[in-house]
């Protein structure tokens, strides 16, 4: 099995301005196709420092890809020293890689500065995966065995060369295993108690099929997968480990795929010709996010309000004035009155609303930071329930989101719609 | 200045299962005190790959900082190999850490089982930094002139840790310069046009002001740094530096602090006692979201409606049908109906609305995907105008919204708010 190492290039992360987020994206592509990482590595932007990380990257991989230091502000750096380190001869122009940097231009009316131009000079011994995203780039260069491909660090340019150009281009210079991967999506139940539950499953796993939990806010993903070429009878054998898992925790799965929970969802309410609205106030549009980030989310969601004020609370999802004096707008009273205002007034079939104090401030003795209340408005009836979430806004808003997820599953599968 | 180096240690990180957040923050943190990280590295948790980390990072670095890899999930590799690169003789109680870790069993009525005691168990050539938010030990190893700290990969006990141990016994250690940042926060203008406007100005700069260009979507931070001790003279010349580049790009300044884009508008906004509302329909909840991540968003963001359907244009905004008959859901006419609509009927001073193709489907000739009409309804007038992005959905959301922002922030210039 060929290792791999991602080397990123450039300041910013090693001054904490950005989070690397292309090395776990990176990573996780490369898994699935049966290619371990060994070392992730984050250096400057200085010639001397990403030389010596290629030298001891070639050490111990067989595939370094790297990402970052192109385009113009960073003086090509990793153009040059990839150059320099693979003692090229000179810089030639790539002809379709100018052809794109010209239309970008082009298209934006802008002029094509030599500067921009001269992003489509690459070194004379590399191959030119083709970015049809951006500026800047892809290079692959052999050096023995080993391959290094340079890509830009723009994380959709990064992205789309992996996903169209790379991964194909690993697959057929290795021979890589056709490894089998099996996701069982769960949700409401917490790792170590579901590790409990599944016990004397996982145990009862050949060596050759692995068990991985990989947990997220408010969920946690099953994967199992085979150690190495995966034929009929062993893609059979996962299967059957993967039901006995699901029928261990029904109340608990959402998907056999590896999706998000909202998409889960959204499938399972467009199957069922159901539409959606939200009444946010702590998640103050972050739901609604979550949604209609997915393409065709439009079949199911119609819409809805971020309520953060009382008055739009009243106004647009006719929640009663008394009800907010009353019961206070974090309640299940007025989470209640939100759900159903938005199912009636913006013809959903089914409606969430999420009040809550998201924090730092706004707390008291009896409704602490974290208090949060979830209604879910059906078809037959409306359900409610109250959670004490964290002191951490961000995180509140997050757990926020995904407990009102996991109710509104809840309630479509006692609705009886799968 | 001394160099530093950071080292991760775990599996998880290289299989992609978590973004390694940890890096970035001690990173910030280390830069504030005048401390470079020369490089980040994350390795996995078997023994030898430690060693090797170890050994190429003291030949780089002055100080080594290594989180994760303790506990016993871990089998407490990091410790394990830490006293083995520092030839430990034994491993010895370390009191105050066993007196911890016998409390948080004890406050949770669990008893404390072998494995949580070993815990406790340190090298007896370590320096222990007291660990009082968990039950892995922080220990500080020095090798000639090299100082090695291991923390534990939780990121709250490691914040905590550094926060009061480990970033003040590093001052006590170096002579640490005091570098001065100065962020200039820019939008609407792209890295390298920026960079072409400010070139005779960066050109200008002596050797010992260094100004990078830190890109994110939609906006460029700008940010000079002292490449040593700050001085009264040296700030100053900073901030004339900074001063030049800012009176290069007024229409595109934002701000001079390090905040994001719609956390600078909030504290405009909150400052001019002006309220906000949004309609959003293809940015579906992700502008609503980006304020309302922002603590004491509130005072300022009222709410907004998300109206993916045109019933919902109608309902909520007041849209009018014959508009969306006869221009359209994604027109000038309906941007600025549905942006003047968020505005009476959510009462608020300014509102933003956004209306587009985000994709990757729904596209036309005429109207193709990537086509966004943003409008921002003021107090004397509604601007709107048209966009066309890509053809990519999350980068439409995210363009649409920073450009909603910038609109945003012109036209409150433009009413002489400040």
């Amino acid at each position: 099995m060929p290792l791999a190492e991602i080397i990123t290039i450039g300041d910013e992360i090693l001054i904490g301005q950005i989070t690397d987020t292309n090395s776990p994206w990176i990573a996780t592509e490369l898994n699935k196709i049966g290619i371990s990482v060994k070392q992730i590595t984050s250096v400057s932007d200085q010639k001397e420092h990403i030389l010596e990380a290629l030298a001891e990257a070639e050490k111990r991989a067989d595939i370094i890809l790297i990402t970052g230091g192109l385009g113009p502000t960073k003086d090509d750096v990793t153009k040059k020293t990839m150059a320099t380190y693979f003692g090229s001869k000179m810089m030639v122009v790539h002809q379709p890689t100018l052809d794109i940097v010209s239309g970008f231009f082009t298209k934006r009316n802008l002029p094509l500065t030599e500067l921009n131009a001269l992003q489509a000079e690459v070194p004379d011994n590399c191959e030119v995966l083709l970015n049809e995203n951006g500026t800047a780039p892809c290079m692959l260069f052999q050096k023995g065995r080993k391959v290094f491909i340079s890509m830009p660090g723009v994380p959709f340019e990064m992205m789309s060369l992996m996903t169209s150009k790379v991964l194909p281009e690993l697959s057929k210079r290795y021979q890589l295993p056709s490894i089998y991967h099996r996701t069982i999506l769960t949700a409401g139940i917490g790792e170590s108690f579901l590790a409990d539950k599944v016990a004397d499953i996982e145990n009862a796993l050949p060596s050759y099929i692995k068990l991985a939990y990989l947990p997220k806010l408010g969920m946690v993903r099953l994967r199992l997968s085979t150690a190495g070429n995966a034929d009929e009878a062993l893609i059979a054998e996962v299967e059957h480990f993967a039901g006995q898992i699901e029928e261990r925790v029904p109340e608990y799965w959402v998907s056999n795929e590896d999706v998000a929970f909202e998409k889960a969802i959204l499938d399972l309410m467009e199957r069922n010709k159901l539409t959606l609205s939200l009444a946010e106030s702590c998640t103050g549009g972050y739901l609604s996010h979550l949604f209609t980030q997915h393409a065709g989310s439009s079949t199911v969601f119609d819409g809805g309000a971020v309520t953060y004020s009382n008055k739009l609370k009243m106004s647009v999802l006719g929640v009663k004035a008394e009800t907010l004096e009353q019961y206070g707008a974090v309640s299940e009273q007025t989470a209640r009155e939100m759900a159903e205002g938005a199912q009636r007034n913006f013809q959903t079939d089914f409606a969430i609303a999420v009040t809550g104090i998201a924090g730092p401030g706004g707390g008291s003795e009896e409704k602490p930071v974290g208090t949060v209340w979830i209604a879910v408005a059906g078809k037959a009836e409306t359900v409610a329930k109250q959670f004490i979430f964290s002191n951490k806004r961000l995180q509140n808003i997050e757990r926020s989101a995904m407990a009102a997820l996991f109710m509104l599953l809840t309630l479509l599968r006692k609705s009886h719609y799968n």
